[in-house]
């Protein structure tokens, strides 16, 4: 145990020393480094307010902004020096450097005012507001890459599932516009998120605040903050968007863990739709002939990792009491960690569906003319009976078929007739695949038309600045 | 086992029979049949698109249409006899009453190229709308009490806590507006939530899109959605508004969770600052002189509750493959039970804060001079100290009034002098605690004045209609 | 609003009201009425206790013995009138009744020195117990369709799989008994949270003791209790056997959800090596031909609920303060759902693999001689290269075939010896699946004798009594 | 891009390069460094086996052994040269390392038969292992605290609290046992987790079995594991280890963060109870007289993340197929971080606990004469009163004095007699804390022998070797 070093923004009531495992335990510096540039701005935002009050003189500020540079330049370059026995966080190691580099009579007057609740929350939103802004790009980059790969694949057939049991044909195009459906739905989620990150809660105080008078608006607008935060109290303790990320993030990854899990069946050996290139996948230590795809794999895993920071955040907050909790820290290492899973994820995705093999050959091999039975019931359906016994007579014509060990398209249409005598020879134009996907035209469907207007929708978002 | 009865919508290329737990344990009835209303209003949708399409004649869509009414009624009369053979879910229920009330001749017409699949996603997201409206009444109806308390209580002053020891002196009023404005976020954010549940899945089929040429749009209009899906293989298994929604809920219970616990504390014999309602306490079977604030504690354990409804059904979703699969029946009651508990946590908390006693004095008397050492420190900023140091000074005013046994507020000016010669006698006026609450009279500040900017922002905000 | 229902057992001190809504939303009888039996029983041991104190005269235990008897059969037969008013937990409609049927004058000696808090403590322990008891033989039975299954379809080999990629050949068997092994893991761990659950916490008052000496010991005798609850304070407030219950239901339905990942992706038309039997499967409102293994969907689905119980309950207890609080009343209802949830899904899992077509010639088609790589690399190790270096020479085989267009087991011996010479032409023999599975022959290996020894182990286990 | 590293254990087949975020993304070593020493033991245990089976000579086997201990050592000292362009986890790191040392022919020839799927496997568990015997020791540590101060601080009594209401008088030494037989709960089971921890997968080879006829048994002995995994397909998919340690230490987490909890309460200005020592509290940047226990705080916090790895790490683990998958790659990091979490928070409870200050005076101020209603009811039980009848009397009885403002110690016989006839003059007996709390001397309850025989079952089990 050592006494609480000099440096240490808090020490003047304390008598006994810290004990040095506590030190550790409740130091931050060693996560929210990541923060020092918005550590940085913020102060330099509030060195400004202070002078507009006149607790800073304008050569005061010059030195203090003019030093923070200095800082935010060695963090920058590496070479900033931690005091192991002080810097228990980003703003108390920003601090001490200052300074040393323009002297502490100055740098003394920086807090004024200021707590650490406050700069923490600063810092966050502040780096947060920027890395959305980078995965907002990178949601558009593979909302891009589907839109692409869609439209130079739209004569490929594939068979659509339901239960993972064959179902009705479709295009690839709409299989692969399908999950693109939910990485717009993210997108656009984010745009809410966003809004709600940038507000700034600088200029609360601890927890009262600001008894100087600072000009929050003024600090909002310097920071770039669309709105400013409305009571002091709940700014200080508002970790809300912290798990509006994490919640946003969550349903994200598992869009991109149901894509991974439909590419992962793809690439299988008995699918044999797709194959995932060599720059996406490993191989096996033991196993000479193994390909894995293990860049899906991983999303697939990262998906639950993200689900539970979002998950236990949300338990570290449930019952905290009133205003600003030391259980608030942990909020920033699931941030941090979050928001790189994403961005990884986001380009392991796009690289793989951009460099992704497509079999059209073995997606047409494995259409079934049972798929087609729905198609049967709508023949009967125009010809006036009522789906329900349509439904049950092309039920009847699968058993039937499955008797005989032929497809329903083999069926003689002697077989067809017993079961229902409105079945003519224009049967046979029903078992065609082509015709199946191109009556599905209305919005949202999967004939080529449809398809095409997908398309447009996601181009014309995509390309918006 | 028993053959599938007839009047399943699906046994026609059955063989064998199912299973007596298999058909206990794949019905839904149990609990969709919440959803009676929203299912039989979109199957009017639908059929009045049949009819448009000539698949309906004028006659039929009227048959149909009173006899759907007539099913509505007889859910709503509790009259509605379920078949335990067959009715394996509402859609199937209604289907086989409406084909008794008005033949199935016509009755089964009602299904032609529509599925299950997005009659369930029509249904809930139909449902789900009307609750959302009406818990965004709820929150409103929370706001408004906060806001009329808060008024009403302005002059009262209580300790600030951090770390839940006293900090500085706050109004009550700005605790509570602390409260009020997480709620605020809440229903900011239901916004968000009620337009992506808006989006109509109705005529997507079950997969693969409508082969009939279905007017989405049009059905859209008819149930009041204000967009439609685009990509009918998304559409069908799209939960993504029932995550929301329990992300949400999970983050509003959160909020709830965390008032509860300050009003927990509060109204323990040793805070004392308030009294919950004997209308919303309970006593002890065993201890005749206990009151509980059971209200409050239920509300924070439910948060829990809807903490692991979201997280349970992100998990059921991350891994699911393409398109439709029955592991979405799971969304059903999570989404169900997660907005009757929501519903009734925010009437319950209107209800205790609406008739919350308040005890001022005791709150007046948990003010203690220490939490004055900021302003204190903030004293020789004025004269010219940086912050830095006066903090340090006021920590040694602490300390040494701790050997001495008495408050700062007693400490001879001696001793301040001794500890900084910038003390003078006007240092007296520091120890007041309403000076000091009005000092903080930036936006989000404890002031009076701030206060009641918060309260009119919440009162426009609630007017609103 | 009412005045407090005489009957209720805690009105004494109160003065007002309780609210309508407050009084639904805090009772519990909806859901505790489940542990009716279990109550009875732990009233009529507290009786026994009180009885050896002379708090009850033999003629007094007499008739409340008699009376609950009566309260039990009103409960099993349907008859027990609940009192809205007053019936807010089972504890207190039983007592209610209690009174009526014996007079209030001896029942109301019932509750002496006792609380509601190690009641409703009791009373779980109870019904958790014979729950888990039931529990422990359905994963016997699961265990024994496994081994019947793994014995009968002994000879029938299919590829095995690492990330979902075809790896080495295995017996089918050997699949099978890999997903035992869980559940095997399951049942081990359940005796360890059985020994826990059976531990009694009556006789501890509402938190601080029993002021009438009551015997504990005899309590825990007479109640079938392995051990007596250490701590008053702790008795009240430990919920730690639902979490143990919940926590190893999580993991018992992740066993299962990989079981019916398995089967579902093996019943696929892709892989076809098993067909679900009609009686657990179900069809489509509008494909015809569809028939989807919607049992094993909804076990999967259903593990993401009871994950979410698990961690919802965890989320609750968190941050609970000392002994008893009101939030731990939402630990009842996941625990019920949970028993009945993984009950269910087991029964199901027995029912799905009795009978399990299962499609060896499917799996033996499946069989590709690239998965013998390894036994080709395996075949120069013999001949004393390094593995690391034989593992690169297959490697070039398997590209080299892929090359060609043929398996490596086409290639001619030429193009095998270019790439080593050691090859020579016995290298053929290592084209035998069999021959490569039944190398496997360590313990816990895919050869026949492994795997007949995993089935006696699994047999002589499911036999113990 | 670049092409695979030759020294990467898998390329042989592959013609593409690997992308340069896809090997980031997927490298391990990163964290799985963590294991390099069970990396090692494993290896040498495996070159053991080989040796048996003459795969590998004595002289290679010494080499190897020695090899490997040099790069154990490299490890250890911290001068291990990473390749960033082929290690890509700790197996391939020091496979590269060993051939360097020794030579690649006698290094290549370690792997023979074995997978990294085993080897990671192994690995966890030779390194959780260790972790938990060392975790046992400390949750002695922390008993062992609990029993100290309980003895030393018998004689003190507070106020017992449900729902945060004072509801009986406790000795504080029963208070803070009830927290050590949480903690006892989390010995005992951590014995069943280490059990099933110790179970050896090595020998198993990538998902099939060795080939080679390695003795597991041998390789289970040599390692100190107790047990031999009995199925290839699930040695390899085996995490329900990482499962139970995570679910094990969530659970034990709650434990820490409950206590936390009452000690943040307890050390509050209103209920005064106990100080924080300054080695465990930080205070504040802003407010110079605060003294925060942030330890306890970040306890509390950290049982959410630990919370947030179990739920996250089943979700992953819910809907994998058969045997392994890239995703459990995603078990590492969060059995390293809890583990570590867990370790700190156990030392820091042991530091705080120790070191506590405990403040009678405050505790016995705070008891007050209501506390002692069921003791008045218990006094009128005596005198053969029916229990259900006494507690309305006292109830009656709380009320009155509440009207009156006094405490019911202070009601005037007159006054009670009114209320029931039966008070008589002895009725001041009861009201004497010390008598109600030694009252409650059954098993588990207050009095002071029984708190004594809780301390030595403690002490008992801590002695325990």
């Amino acid at each position: 145990m050592a006494n609480p070093a000099p440096t240490l923004l808090w020490g003047g009531r304390f008598t006994g020393a810290i004990d040095d495992l506590m030190f550790k335990f409740n130091e931050s510096l060693t996560f929210d480094r990541a923060l020092c540039k918005a550590d940085v701005q913020g102060s330099i935002a509030f060195a400004k307010g202070l002078n507009q009050l006149r607790i800073l003189t304008d050569d005061e500020l010059n030195q203090i902004v003019s030093g923070l540079k200095k800082v935010e330049q060695e963090w920058e370059e590496g070479t900033f020096a931690i005091d192991p026995k002080s810097d228990e966080d980003i703003h108390t190691a920003n601090e001490r450097r200052l300074g040393e580099l323009i002297g502490s009579q100055i740098a003394g007057k920086l807090h004024t005012g200021r707590s650490r609740n406050e700069q923490i929350a600063t810092d966050m939103r502040l780096w947060a507001r920027d890395q959305l802004a980078a995965l907002a790009l990178s949601l558009k980059g593979v909302l891009q890459v589907c839109a692409t790969q869609a439209k130079s694949s739209l004569p490929i057939l594939m068979p659509g599932y339901t239960h993972l049991q064959r179902a009705q044909p479709v295009r690839f195009s709409h299989w692969l516009l399908g999950h693109a459906t939910f990485i717009l739905g993210d997108l656009q989620r984010l745009e809410g998120v966003q809004e709600r990150v940038s507000c700034c809660p600088l200029g609360v105080g601890a927890l009262a605040g600001n008894p100087f008078g600072i000009d929050r608006d003024f600090l909002a607008r310097e920071l770039g903050f669309s709105s400013v935060h409305q009571n002091s109290l709940a700014a200080v303790a508002d970790r809300d968007f912290v798990v509006e990320i994490l919640q946003w993030a969550s349903l994200l990854m598992v869009h991109l863990s149901r894509l991974s899990e439909d590419l992962i069946l793809f690439s299988t050996a008995e699918f044999g739709f797709v194959r995932v290139a060599d720059a996406y996948s490993t191989g096996s230590s033991l196993m000479p002939q193994k390909k894995n795809p293990d860049s899906l794999e991983l999303i697939r895993g990262k998906a639950g990792r993200v689900l539970g920071q979002a998950t236990g955040f949300l338990a570290t907050l449930k019952s905290l009491p009133t205003s600003y909790n030391k259980d608030l820290q942990e909020s920033v290492e699931p941030l941090l960690d979050c928001v790189k899973t994403v961005s990884q994820c986001l380009t392991i995705t796009q690289g793989v569906l951009g460099s992704l093999e497509i079999f059209g050959d073995k997606m047409k091999a494995a259409l079934t003319a049972d798929m087609l039975a729905t198609d049967v019931a709508d023949y009967l359906v125009v010809k006036g009976v009522p789906f329900r016994q349509t439904h049950h007579i092309a039920g009847a014509i699968v058993r039937r078929a499955e008797e005989l060990g032929v497809s329903i398209a083999e069926l003689p249409l002697e077989d067809l007739k017993q079961i229902s005598p409105l079945f003519e020879a224009d049967v046979v134009q029903v078992f065609d695949f082509e015709r199946s996907v191109e009556k599905r035209s209305t919005k949202g469907g999967t004939s080529r038309s449809s398809v095409l207007a997908q398309i447009e929708s996601i181009e014309a978002l995509v390309s918006k600045p």
